[in-house]
């Protein structure tokens, strides 16, 4: 794509139109794994996990800090002592058997749906960050106009499968009301899938009501449409907020992420099986919940996974244990044959440089190969996810479309012909030429557009730019090409009354719960 | 390990005396991988590379512009046509059977032998940068100190097995000569094993000679003490020098690594499988040869993998297709049980910016997962290997320790211990003070020192140092706490007499060949 000499040489809307034509925003399908996954356990050390975890749920027991399930656990047959919920392994098991393994991501563009679990993996942007680097590569708090643009950006990321929600803070809107404008945002500015915030059980409430009036109630209880995360509280705590998100979700079927949130070492036994025994009979239990609530609800193991540096306190990311963890846990949930959640692109460097290549990579190579289903945090991470970075957005972006390509295998389709051209060009030769090369090269091997591989001195007469200032470029060429997939007017005009409305009821407080 | 701290509150000797009894630049044993490997061909598709491979040398054959190697391969029974010679691939299986599938590397402090093949893999840093960026971070070319300082370096950073030879060129000393004067430095400044020059087979003699000189050469005859690099000339050549130099090497069963040398998509086929099968029927004539010459000679199946972009020509690092083929490649030396070399942390960027780190990455967690033995340019390189990074090269130092950690497994002997923890602390506790924390947690996770995961503020306290400056000071430190490992008095003698004689006999040039 020579997207850039074009943009350099043109002007106006018709130069902006040439640029669209020539830049291709088509989602990438859900990733289907063709390379065989990374299993580091034996069948027999993945049934001692198992028998930890039961272990755990039996005799140790999950808080539920929260009345409503107290008594549904209750009703459920769990031997429940205060807060307390001892859970049989045969319980477990009879309720974890009615979770889908797989379904369908319905979008509002039917060619934006997306298959989901067992084999199929999508990438979903980071969430959650306080500040965001924008285009100036400025740390700053985020406003709603830059949710928005994070927002366009994954619309038009081949890679990004959804738009998520929060995927910074919009500070300049009331926190108590601030659910409603990113849902909003989400559904305004792409037609992909996208995230439900789960910040209180009213707030999950109000996601879906907005997502019924987009797609209606009926239609919901059949189809998945939006995605909430509920934390919980390692070691083996889900307290009333996340719960009751939980519930709100899943009256009407929609998918929820249960995810242990993890500091290996300070919240779980320092080592890599024991945090995986622990997190698994968390994830279970949680899991187990949403069949209480309602049987045959979508759920999705989740977890955040960080290590603890045992110097200073600090969360690792793109470390060797974070990696073999997550290769553990997707052995568990497919032994337990649920779909599965892990995050991407982590790391703790403060701005865009090698660290946070490293760190990205690492992480985003490990969790292709774990398998994956819902691969959250794909783009901006940045920080320990204190911020999202603009530049790194779309780099990371690119690095899951490459992850896509690697992890679809080999193709194997022209290997016939491809060897004809062996006998053709014969020794000492070249390809170049050959009308196989001619035929191939365009999709035969990627060709990454924020690298640059270029010799030093076109480097250089280039402006000697590193891949920081190259990527802000990209993300303002494509903020100024976004072209919005427009809401049916119907459905925008019911959204902004139902939010018009609920912002007259909400009293416009800023001491909130925040959601992570 | 308090490093810094202490490094910047005591002086002179004594200081030096505790920063290095505080830093532990012990070598990493030989990797034993721990974990499967990623393997993404079935047997019906190893055996399809494994068929065109011979067919290609069967039918079209593979040129050895090397009347020796012409002569060799008529006495052996290969069908030559010119200089084109066709193998059958019963000759050629015959042939490779007697290549050891594992032996041990012997360093001259046996501390650092190696068992190397098989399931062992080793880290080799980078070598034939034309350019360093220096720890001022200026990009120039190198001097024969510079050398000194990368083996230097080499010997202090544990996860680096080797300290390769010319992991720079250097400019200061006439061409003709330089390999003498490498030699020496690789011999000298550390006690881990090293590569051999293969510059021209005059070259590699020399590097014979003087191995004899340190090791004596009935000893060499029983072991391997050295590695030398063989490149081929996609598609299907073999040149006099690289040919010539593979005998001396094998004349003293020093180990030769057979590298195809693959701009894919301009010297081999547009596409991953075609270009296996090419790669595969080059190597495999090479490895073929080394045992006409030598039966019995260790012999290590290699490469050298770039894409090609079919927008600029330029090589690229980092992308998918690459890590499908280092996967593939694994397969097929597994196939014929034969050790194999890869390269690792490959990259175009033009600074140590995040582009180097993403690129660098991803390559090493492919190389991993595909079982490379002999996994070189593991640390320094980049601008496509332009330049060796002094920066870059103790970080990714650090990465190659973090894959070696990943790549050993998961631990399981503390796991009852840890269980007991998770029972001891119970819902809602934590684990920072219970014992089996506190016995642990330093070798639980892997603690990255060139990672910065602290809070912006404390990093913005600290100066706000992206990493390529704080591995530059880590360079800094190493340099200054080095204590050269001393070769006996009589072996430096013989060898700088060997060296004053032999560039009182070698012409001064400055225009010889020049190795990849």
């Amino acid at each position: 794509m020579s997207v850039d000499a074009v943009g350099r040489t043109r002007r106006g809307r018709g130069a902006r139109k040439a640029i669209r034509q020539s830049r291709d925003i088509t989602m990438l399908p859900a990733l289907k794994h063709g390379l065989p996954l990374v299993e580091p356990m034996t069948a027999e050390q993945v049934a001692r996990i198992d028998d930890a975890s039961m272990g755990i749920l039996e005799d140790v027991g999950v808080m539920f800090r929260d009345p409503i399930a107290l008594a549904d656990w209750k009703r459920a047959g769990a031997d429940v002592r205060g807060e307390t919920v001892h859970l049989d392994r045969g319980l477990v098991r009879a309720l974890i058997a009615s979770i889908p393994s797989r379904f369908t991501y319905v979008a509002r563009n039917p060619a934006n749906n997306l298959p989901f679990g067992e084999d199929h993996s999508i990438f979903v942007p980071m969430t959650g960050a306080p500040y965001l680097r924008d285009v100036d590569d400025a740390r700053r708090n985020p406003t709603l106009r830059d949710l928005a643009d994070f927002h366009k950006l994954s619309h038009m990321l081949p890679a990004m499968h959804s738009t998520a929600h929060h995927i910074v803070e919009p500070y300049d809107h009331p926190i108590s009301q601030r659910h409603l404008r990113i849902t909003y945002s989400s559904m305004k500015y792409s037609d992909k899938t996208f995230m439900g915030m789960t910040t209180s059980p009213k707030n999950a409430e109000d996601v879906m009501e907005m997502c019924a009036i987009l797609f209606g109630k009926e239609f919901m209880l059949q189809n998945p449409v939006v995605t909430g995360n509920c934390n919980g509280n390692s070691p083996l705590v889900w307290d009333e907020t996340m719960l009751g998100a939980m519930r709100a979700f899943a009256r009407y079927r929609q998918p929820v992420l249960c995810s242990p949130f993890v500091l290996g070492g300070a919240n779980t036994p320092a080592g890599v099986a024991p945090s995986v025994a622990q997190l698994n009979a968390e994830a279970l239990s949680a899991l187990a919940y949403t069949q209480v609530i309602q049987k045959g609800t979508p759920a999705i193991y989740g977890h955040y996974l960080s290590t603890v540096s045992m110097k200073s306190g600090a969360p690792m990311a793109g470390t060797p244990e974070i990696s073999l963890m997550n290769m553990m846990i997707g052995q568990m949930a497919r032994y337990y044959d649920v779909p599965w959640r892990t995050s991407n692109t982590l790391g703790g460097a403060k701005t865009f440089d090698a660290q946070a290549g490293y760190e990205s990579a690492a992480t985003m190579m490990a969790v292709l190969m774990s398998g994956a289903n819902y691969i959250w945090h794909s783009a901006g991470w940045n920080e320990a996810g204190m911020h999202c970075s603009m530049a790194k957005f779309v780099v990371d972006a690119e690095q899951c479309a490459m992850g896509h390509r690697m992890m679809s295998g080999v193709n194997w389709d022209d290997f016939d012909e491809a060897l004809q051209a062996v006998r053709d060009v014969g020794p000492g030769g070249h390809y170049l030429g050959h009308p196989h090369t001619l035929e191939n090269f365009q999709r035969a091997f990627f060709m990454p557009e924020l690298f640059d591989n270029n010799a030093i001195e076109q480097w250089q007469a280039d402006g000697a730019v590193e891949i920081n200032e190259r990527a802000l470029t990209r993300v303002r060429d494509l903020l100024n090409d976004y072209e919005e997939p427009r809401l049916d007017a119907g459905v925008d005009e019911a959204l902004r009354d139902y939010i018009a409305r609920r912002e007259r009821e909400i009293p416009a407080a800023d001491a909130l719960n925040q959601d992570h």
